[in-house]
């Protein structure tokens, strides 16, 4: 069997597919922990985790938290607000001191693209990108590739689309990584401005209208429109974004029967999803959420090291 | 002996008074574990409870992770300001959110009424009410009657005054439904705005003039003057208040030499209560606090099935 | 051997020669807890500290949590923003409360010089000073003087250098109270207005240029220049401190070759130190971290009365 040789986890992009499958292999693995009365491993014990958020993100953080403390990890939180960036401290700097404080690993959430890259070429400390700029989020990327290969059983030649604002979405680069490397047949769905036709560069189609893709796709992972990064000339109006590219009822009904639905979450209901599309049976959007703590849990375990293969119980 | 079998504490209204007896007397069995050099015991150990707190309270949210603590059992704190919330997504969202992260116990404190339930009765997680608007705060109901209980030794037929806005409190309401079923002679005493005749309907009497139970009540349970939630067309101007309806030193005198003087905190010194008064040998204030503790210990428990019933040190 | 007689650690111009040797000591042996691949020991267990930091600090609040985790005490952090002080509740009842809580230790940062020992002779928790406005910041002072020793082998005769803002500064005091305890030979160095002739009552020299010192001083120690608690006219311009006290390239030639270049952090690259100085091989800056964690696990140990004598692994 092959062996983790990686101290952080930066991109998607940088895994070969074998890599990509052990971090799965090891998920599933993970997962039948928080599915035990006692959901906690010693794996991790002694070693301590920082939440470094400089960016906020509840859901990602919690989610890195409890993966750490299933693990019996310390953990540490640190939002930027509160921390002594506001003092004019670097990047750099923090972090040493982080490390300096034996941090064992550092969750990394950064509005900077590279942000993780450069901390982990000067630390010594795993960096665990959490989601730097429109550049990379792995962890989301892995989560949404073990929800596909559990519910379908296989990635390869699998068609799947990633619907919205591609142009500034790191997990959508994160998905293309993984899904492109095991073998994925990936459409990029989205206006024009959103989805440039340079994508195709990555071995992607890319697609202007939904209709394109809609009674094909196996997977149809919606991303969400976040109005923090989107600058308004790349941007049709809300209304004309459903009524576009919006999975409304009329389009839910035309997808595959065992189509998945995906979302990174959190939703907005009645704009990427139709309410009652979220909660339907072929969404999996909340097992998302479930399978990401697995994943996390993984990958804190191989970069840090843990003692001891993790079996299923 | 009966079995507790509600997974929610949403409300003191809906507990029989078997119920409530269980809970304060599993609360006393755990009181002993505060007492040890080691103050932990491993009932909830694996088990993960979110204080997620849309509406701060740094008391509150402090004595239900310490209890969580004592039991073991991990934490993770979310705030609203910090959480998905604010980038519009709904509690009901959120909290699904929290369930799919494998959350045995959600501990919710929200400005409106009936949010708890609302949880409560779609999610599969314990829900533990820490006060939603102004209907109930069903642990520190729990946490006065206990004090009143191990301090006077009964609840059935003790006389009760709480004193104050008794129309925007939870805290009033949740020790009204508690001390009634248990037999108390409850009081509530304020101005006619604050305190409207309609609350008689609870089995409680209702005061205008704090001279009808000042020097027979055995218990004076004086409720926060909380700026935040009143209006200020129901409420007289401060001073007034304080002349009417304020624990002053002339008022203290007349107390019952035994009458236990209560106060759910933070105090306003020298507004509901004067200072010294509060720091006198009557006064349980602080006892109160520790008693919550405890209290929430029992409920945390009962609630999400802790293992091996609780025997005193 | 001596025994350490103090639940509180408020000032080190409290401390002994001897018991500023047992902390330093203490600090030493814990220290080798921070190298092992098991990070924790017992000592704590079960035990509560609580970080009551009304005024922000991710640095030294994160310190703290590390080294309780790592004696494995149980850790509440409270803000002031978020805290009940925020309602107008008094630094001694929010105090007493936390002890109502059973809490057992008391980190408190705070603005006004004495809070910390105001809250100690009124609680029987342990109150540790992680900084009281311009008065002291014993633990700071602990982690220079524990990176002296441990690189330089001794206190006594040593001659340190104390670059900055002196009037306003927690850590210079700290510094002085240890340091001319143990028989250091002590300079303060600045503008007139920020180090006043004054200060040489407390047994040490003061010198307004940094040549008097710069050739023959063994450790020079830089502050922080804190914009947040100076005085316009009190500080020259920034320019003109960096030309007349900043340790710039052209001044860290002029310094013995094993003298040690301190800083207590955060770094204001070029301004208090050059860049490249500050990751020169004679700077210990980092190191200062690490042993700030190893000598909070003491002071929390020694106060909160850790049971068994730690021994070097």
């Amino acid at each position: 069997m092959s062996h983790w040789n990686h101290k952080d986890l930066l991109a998607l992009g940088d895994l070969t597919a074998e890599e990509l499958l052990m971090a799965l292999d090891t998920a599933r693995a993970f997962k039948g922990v928080g599915e035990r009365a006692l959901k906690k491993v010693p794996a991790l014990r002694g070693k301590t985790m920082v939440n470094f958020f400089v960016e906020p993100s509840t859901r990602t953080r919690t989610s890195f938290e409890l993966a750490a403390m299933r693990l019996s990890a310390d953990v540490i939180n640190m939002e930027a607000t509160a921390s002594s960036l506001t003092k004019g401290e670097s990047l750099k700097d923090t972090a040493l001191n982080l490390e300096a404080l034996h941090s064992d690993i550092i969750v990394l959430r950064h509005c900077s693209a590279g942000s993780s890259e450069f901390l982990a070429r000067r630390l010594q400390a795993s960096i665990i990108n959490a989601g730097d700029g429109a550049h990379e989020h792995p962890t989301q990327g892995l989560l949404d590739v073990f929800t596909m290969r559990e519910k379908l059983g296989r990635i390869e030649g699998l068609k799947v689309a990633i619907v919205g604002d591609i142009l500034f979405s790191r997990v959508a680069r994160s998905n293309i990584a993984a899904l492109t490397r095991l073998g994925a047949d990936v459409t990029l769905v989205g206006p024009t401005t959103l989805v440039p036709e340079v994508f195709k560069k990555f071995g992607v189609r890319v697609a202007h209208h939904i209709d394109e893709i809609i009674e094909t796709t196996d997977v149809i992972n919606l991303l969400r429109i976040q109005h923090e990064r989107q600058r308004k000339e790349y941007f049709p109006g809300l209304g004309e974004y459903v009524s576009l590219f919006g999975l409304t009822k009329a389009r839910a009904a035309r997808l595959k029967p065992d189509c998945l639905i995906m979302h990174p979450g959190p939703i907005n209901r009645g704009v990427e999803i139709d309410s009652d599309v979220a909660d339907e049976s072929r969404s999996v959007i909340l097992e998302q959420v479930t399978n990401g703590l697995a994943v996390r849990m993984a990958v804190l375990y191989l970069c840090a090291g843990g003692s001891g293969i993790p079996t299923t119980s």
